[in-house]
């Protein structure tokens, strides 16, 4: 593949769920994507048959493009052409449909959580474990697969812990979120329930939190990921923010290291994958800001492109070693971006061949 | 004194920093208060001469009073007959002025923090630490003297603390809040800064929750504070909230305990000053809710008239041994409230007298 | 039935619809009422036989009472003994079944639109039009019978033209509404539709607006209402605030009249209502304030517990006569506080008798 | 001037009032513009001599440019070269300064109000009266010139009423408006204020859009511009969102239309300055929309980069003659982006020479 895709080069895509929040994402991302071209919007029973402008609620913040919007929503089934595959499908339905897609060939990039935590599937955050991506041979789809993208607040975190663990071991993680309101989906939070309010829970979140960054910084050994011993204890917080999900974390480190150590493997860690050309790779994967009061979800969610993480405010704690305030954007970075982002390397690396 | 005060029983009272947010509530609260009287209201040059109701930017949500309003704003300096203050002075105003109004013989409840820290000054929960009071008598002002109430996110903290630490000594704690827009005063956050957003740091906040903690559940011995030793972190985060902060908070204990064992702590946990009558202390000052999405702002931060301190989720933590969300009224049980509730203390234990 | 009731003298009522949040608001202001008895609470299929505390979400600023928590939700069937009906029902389901209640012998109480335009139900605001309570005698139910509460928008908005339109005639009127949150219902207005958003519409809202108060201010001759003639047109938003309708209203009278004219009318304007003692009637319905940034949803929507009418900034028009900008708290006033009040007259007036 | 620039022929410009809400808009569009250079940032003196990353709160979207944010901030005096001005300078000031400059021969555009209604000053919205800039010549200034930017409301009126105007003529204009808070400057509107709240009042603002539309609507004759005949009556509301002014509009016609001849002249109204690669100017000025809910701030503030105004819910009005719903962003094409487009409309039309 050349550097430049011309129209009839482009990739095929289906896209899974795309009416949800998550799915409506995955639409404005491969509407305009240099690489990729949506074939198929599938979508459950109730929007079946209906264009796909007539069965949304458009909440994105650029306009729906005419072309997509006109297209007629299919089954949730593996009907159409072989394509990459997209999944933005609700946890209760989307592991026994992104099987059948991947058993009927196709190669599926899921946002949800029913497959993360399989041995043989990848847990994939591109600039951190590519090389997991070789548990796809161990799955009985070829030519399919199945790859998965982690939970909206554990990817800014893995990103975060990534380049300390490299240098220094993380032995254990206090992490408690205040997460945006579109990482409920939609309808999600009624807005009776959190204007003027903050709600200390979050369904499931704080095991996904707790467990599925030992797989992404696991090592991958003879077929088999090695987790990460880190010890990782989180708490959820819902509070009024469109977009962004904010934590204050504290971590305590296998090694010794000051605080300038740790800002400079943050600003060191650079990307393997933006030197390849993916589109949605940011450059610097890490922004770390020297301002008191940042980053905030406000100012900084929107990053490369919502591509980025953004930290601010390390200092010392004194249970801990180190504390800091860590942002990324939960439905760019944290779902449709990264799992798009996963689809070109994926595509880059060439595992994607029909 | 009687259960029931008839007028001429009412305690003369003035209120310092009249016009600020925390002003108002003094306002408030006083106004209607069974056992005290207004009778000056004190503010900053700008406002001196002017009728109250022309002065403030009256922002409760209860009317202001007519005969309240009409009052003249006198200045911050002690010229008027004798009487309990209560201080919502700006710290850089604050500790000078106290020191006057004490020095020409008035008790003073401030809710500034210059003078918390002084090892002569009582740094009151009523329900946590009334025998602290003895250090007036240390004071140079008699009959004067200076009680000061603590920083709004402490207070919560510190009654939650109280039980656990009293029967199973509380080792450290580590908290993570997520504050109020009323907390920082008016004007305080601009709202451009705060809609839509978190901004994780509240200047000299973290200090405060850190230190403050451990001089109120400190022991007094031998006219003496002895701090209790808490190992105390904490990060502070403003949220779009317009009262109650919450806090997610992790602590180690010195003993061994179980869940059943901290919420049965807590819930037994009964307020000495309740049975003493005073009208704004909480018949039970700490609620535990069971409901795992418990307690939230806007549900419960005026909870037994602002008053009491809600506690949910409590379960282990991987790091610490337990952890739990925490909510109390910034200016109510964190403010004003507190303060006042510190003035029904001195009156009932006969600490006022002129 | 004198001023002073004695637990035995309670008047027992039902309340049909009682999780969704408008039943929410009836519970909290029934369950502390000196008049009334809550009997019954009924919903929906899915929470029959559910104690309430199990079935609601409860969204009130206060705490559920216990025993009312722990009552056993009834179907929505008229078979518990004899008792005042408050309706909560949505509109797709309340017009049979408050027909069915009405017809086995119960007086009821609606909130919902479907009763509100019949000829024979009186849509009551007790300080405008008691009278209309004669069309009860029109129905064929007795000793049942129905009574309707205006639209949550409507209430206020009739207030504030009754006293106009006794003493000057209102020709026409323009209203522009900014609606909270609660208005909607739960789970109502998703998060991510209002937060940092305004939506230029709310179904059905604008035709109730423009028709319901010309009944409301229409006169009873003849056992029929004639409808008055006022010209209303309406726009409607819905804006992130959680309780308070406001309105910018533009008026056209019939007679030519002063700004302080008005005022004064709105001032004089006095509660027929409020002198029988009815527990939640406001004594001054309406407030009209000189500030000129007043009225506004977090300082006034609470006046007199909710049930006062705030106006404010009255100045001319250079298109219609005058314009003024309105508030009422919509689930107080607007709702469950307005119905609460129809039964109340409606036991005072002896009504109800059974 | 070709239709591509090369660095060297980018035009010098001038931020004055750069540290403020609008000042950062102008920044943040002409450090990427493809026809201008900042030579020179200007604020008032607390900020003399600060490096601009040092004097400001940065609180745009995107991140500050470095190369900006290491200019040192001058005087807001013409000792600079001779450069194209934007003026985002407070009104009490910018009177004084901008005449200065003007008189030093620097050609002003301000967003400012007090030159906006001077008989020889063009209130340019460029879509609609770029025929207006003769007045320059009026002017006593050459080369200098000075050009006003209308407020934040009137421009999104202005535009809905332009074709309307032009087909059928405008009679009489309802508008009551929903205006976001970065419409009030930085610190402007306090957190405390706004949050859960509306405040119905926003000083001197009606005044403006009752009075601008008339000038901007206005004929040139004979060196003069003749004023538009049509009466406005404008109620104006602050809101919690973060941009875009949104505003319920309800006209009367001079000749009658139906409904369809309404919304093809908004669809049919096209810019005469898009065809001439103005970098700001969008492709269509009005967009209408069907969806009954639209449109909406959150959706539709950013369309064409801002530089668009969304229409919606036409409908027949029993007072006036129709209704609708209106959308603008108020910082964009309300305030830095309006100027920026007509600065691109004076040196296009070749009015900078020096």
């Amino acid at each position: 593949m050349g550097s430049v895709l011309h129209f009839r080069d482009k990739v095929p895509v289906v896209v899974l769920g795309a009416t949800g929040s998550v799915g409506q994402r995955f639409i404005e991302l491969l509407a305009k994507h240099p690489w990729f071209e949506i074939i198929s919007i599938s979508a459950s029973e109730r929007s079946v048959g209906k264009q796909y402008k007539n069965a949304v609620n458009w909440l994105m913040p650029t306009p729906l493009p005419q072309d997509i919007g006109d297209m007629v929503i299919t089954p949730c089934q593996p009907g159409m052409p072989r394509a990459l595959v997209f999944s933005a499908l609700d946890s209760h339905v989307a592991g026994d449909i992104e099987s059948q897609f991947a058993q009927a060939g196709f190669l599926v990039v899921s946002n949800a959580r029913n497959h993360r935590m399989q041995s043989d599937v990848p847990l994939l955050i591109p600039e951190i474990n590519k090389d997991h991506l070789e548990l796809l041979k161990l799955q009985s789809y070829m030519p399919g697969g199945i790859v998965t993208n982690p939970n909206c607040s554990t990817i800014g975190l893995a990103l975060a812990l990534k380049p300390l663990h490299d240098r220094f071991g993380v032995a254990a993680v206090h992490i408690v979120t205040m997460q945006a309101i579109s990482g409920a989906g939609y309808p999600g939070v009624p807005s009776m329930d959190i204007l003027d309010n903050v709600i200390p829970y979050i369904n499931g979140e704080e095991h996904k939190i707790e467990t599925e960054p030992l797989k992404i910084l696991g090592k991958l050994e003879n077929n088999h990921i090695e987790p990460a011993s880190i010890n990782i204890s989180a708490q959820c917080n819902r509070v009024p923010v469109s977009d962004g999900h904010m934590a204050s974390v504290s971590i305590k480190l296998k090694t010794k290291a000051s605080r300038s150590e740790l800002i400079e493997a943050w600003r060191g860690f650079t990307s393997e994958v933006y030197p390849m050309g993916l589109p949605l790779a940011p450059q610097q994967p890490i922004h770390y800001f020297e301002q008191e009061n940042y980053p905030q979800p406000k100012l900084h969610r929107n990053l490369e492109k919502g591509m980025a993480v953004s930290i601010g405010r390390l200092r010392e704690c004194s249970i801990m070693d180190f504390k800091f305030s860590l942002l990324s954007h939960n439905t760019l970075r944290g779902a449709a971006g990264g799992a798009v982002l996963c689809g070109e390397l994926l595509l880059k690396t060439g595992r994607i061949f029909w």
